[in-house]
């Protein structure tokens, strides 16, 4: 059992006049933030302010690149030839990097989004190209991957630092993908459960099915979401509760 | 009057299914591509893949990044927030900066785009806000600007290296201004003409206006456009026409 | 003084996954709503469902048609070309009149958004544009219209049906044109001090400038915002004041 | 065996600054045209242009909508929400009609562009959205729909009125569908090879794959591609041939 862990959170979701998110307020919680970089959300204007927030709260930056599908929030699969889709995950974790740099940080990992994510969780060939587009960026940064997917042993293949990610309220079927949202029991509820959720799976260093069974991993970094005030709590539950348990928080670039 | 002369063309403004202009060719005449960044022109496949033939061909790289109007092909006035301005082009720059690394090259100059390059050049306010961009992105970038701008001056009061340019094909007004498209004489046509407008302008060191009237300059690059067969051998003709006139031409990062 | 009053309201804002408004509330309180058509805001399906919505409640249906600038919600001015404006108009237009009329409902009036309404009112070679293609479009389509503005010059030399539209909650310059969101003054906040100044308005038949100053126009339509919840109680209360003073509310066809 | 026929192709395809195709030489050929919407090819500005070319060569005008993709030209398969899919046709065809309606003509027929219309050729829920789409617009609308595919069937069911496509310079798979251009033999060359290739299919009523095997259908609209001056001469020759063989070639609404 790692002593170590990482809690993350996707932010800089707003786009123009429309906000989302409480990404103040989860910046005060989390270690890690993935931020979006113009294709499935976030502008550049919301990008640089966001890096801006990020410095301030001393946080690891990482980047969240996504489909080009605005409308449907990069959560529609969308078949991209691999080598435009390496074209615009380079293009995406560039931009906001650029963002970092012009307020004094760095981007220091890459975490794709939605669809691209899902997909790159089993399919190799789009893992490879995930992986391929990161590495020839820059092969220090590193991948932040659900435990147990295609794109942690993509980025492992491809020589990248990779962190394995579980979600906190999330149940995972018995071959370690998510329950989709659209099956009964997919999200877990409450702080209380989701931080027993997290705390069964980093002591076990195993995901967890829905139906019990235990799938060997390395729970590095926890997922927690901020889109609504309860979000934050069941955040700061999960903070406070792995605190208590002798857990040190740490940024992800700390794992290395 | 300067011995070291550039040749510059904007490239890269392909996007997607659509083809435009003759790339290849063009950049075994030219010095620097100014390479548009996916907002007016250009998407990350086409600026992977102009990176690359950039790299093969030895020339120097610039961004030339543009208002977020694909439709209108950047040369359509936006009035757009400083602020927001600001990190458009920080975004754009830092994001064809990433696929040139992913190709090995690096960008090493900012020249702005359509109807964002016009009005920097006679607005003051717009003309510091791109000279900001580039400077906080790295103060190393030089700002590739029409000679006698604001765009000239902001760069060098920020501290950016700046080189100036002159247009090989368009007539100037008095006050230094390019001759509107709208307007008769705006276009010079033929090879010989366009060599003759730009031999004169770096002997004289000086734009000449329509009119017959000097502004002193200092010209250091020449844009020729590659927009069609005869724009090719025009940059051709103009090419060898300064070469025979004992000129040496260099890439943008050669002027420091 | 007319006895007969419209409440019109700017609604279907949403795009995708960023949800923007007060629709359903507001849409208890107006006569009329103008619906964006997914240049500046909303999206085919917001539209569709928003056509659902506006039939159900019985309100009359506009088209409220902007810039193609989602980042900047259709806010920032743009240089578009006339033909091309009025192309673009057209298209959106015609665009939410088939999502009425999917749902059983049709567009009956015309109000342009932001800062394509805010030009139109002092530009009359763009005020005459949009006059155009709403007419060659449908010429019995209403031109809903800022009272004293280009536009309702325009809409009427082009012989179609014009409404006058004053605001509850914005102050006035002498010259008719609204105090600038930059300048103090320029919001009128609170659901009394709203209802007055509408009051007074409908009652002398003029606009009141922040400096006193009448212009006899012809109220008919008064512009409420939804965006927030005090703006819903806000528009409540002008509803309310205005039957009790008497008025007749109706949507924007039965003013013809 | 049926007497009457006629030519469709797709056109429209231009965007901004970017042109594509030979639309004025494919519309002295054709007896219909599918144009483009602007989700993924096409522009407000194109289609009123594109509806006034249409009107003046006597040419039947259908909808061509696609996936919200200019980038790749919808020819990327998108998995979009059925309810989503339906909005974006009723839009496209909508937005459209208004451009055409401008021009004093009328979009007769609709046919989906690219990936989606791939996708409603064999996934019938797709299909069966399509045709509700059309069918709420205006049950009066003909769907063009690859012969033997779930699109002919779904817009069966739903009442609507069919047209049933081959293709002229592509080959057959045993099952009806296309055989995929990554695949040799995919693409029919030369005009000879195609007027014979489709003069066996309306001769023998079915289609003919490229193993030789019928499918029976009742070939009435003949696709023809009209991307170079190869495409416009094949076009002719199709044309040419027909006529001498007696076939009358009629625009798609003379087919009811």
């Amino acid at each position: 059992m790692s002593h170590v862990l990482n809690l993350n959170s996707d932010l800089g979701e707003s786009f123009g006049a429309w906000a989302m998110g409480s990404d103040e307020a989860m910046l005060r919680v989390v270690n890690s933030a993935n931020v979006a970089c113009g294709f499935h959300a976030g502008d550049p204007l919301v990008m640089l302010t966001t890096a801006a927030l990020i410095k301030d709260c001393g946080v690891s930056l990482g980047a969240h690149p996504g489909f080009p599908d605005l409308q449907g929030f990069g959560r529609r699969r969308m078949d991209i030839p691999l080598p435009e889709l390496e074209a615009m995950l380079i293009y995406q974790i560039g931009a906001l990097d650029a963002c970092a740099r012009a307020q004094g940080v760095r981007v220091t990992h890459v975490k794709p989004h939605g669809a691209l994510n899902n997909i790159a969780c089993v399919e190799r060939k789009v893992a490879d190209a995930v992986a391929r587009a990161v590495h020839c960026l820059d092969p220090s940064l590193v991948l932040l991957a659900p435990a147990a997917s295609q794109l942690i042993y993509a980025g492992r293949e491809k020589g990248l630092p990779v962190v394995e990610e579980i979600f906190a309220d999330r149940a995972y079927l018995d071959d370690g993908n998510l329950v989709p949202r659209s099956q009964p029991g997919a999200v877990i509820h409450g702080a209380q459960a989701s931080l027993q959720h997290v705390m069964r799976m980093v002591e076990e260093s195993a995901l967890i099915s829905i139906n019990g069974k235990r799938i060997p991993v390395n729970p590095q970094s926890i997922c927690v979401h901020g889109d609504n005030a309860d979000a934050v709590v069941t955040a700061q539950a999960i903070r406070e509760g792995l605190l208590k348990a002798g857990f040190r928080l740490v940024g992800i670039p700390e794992f290395f």
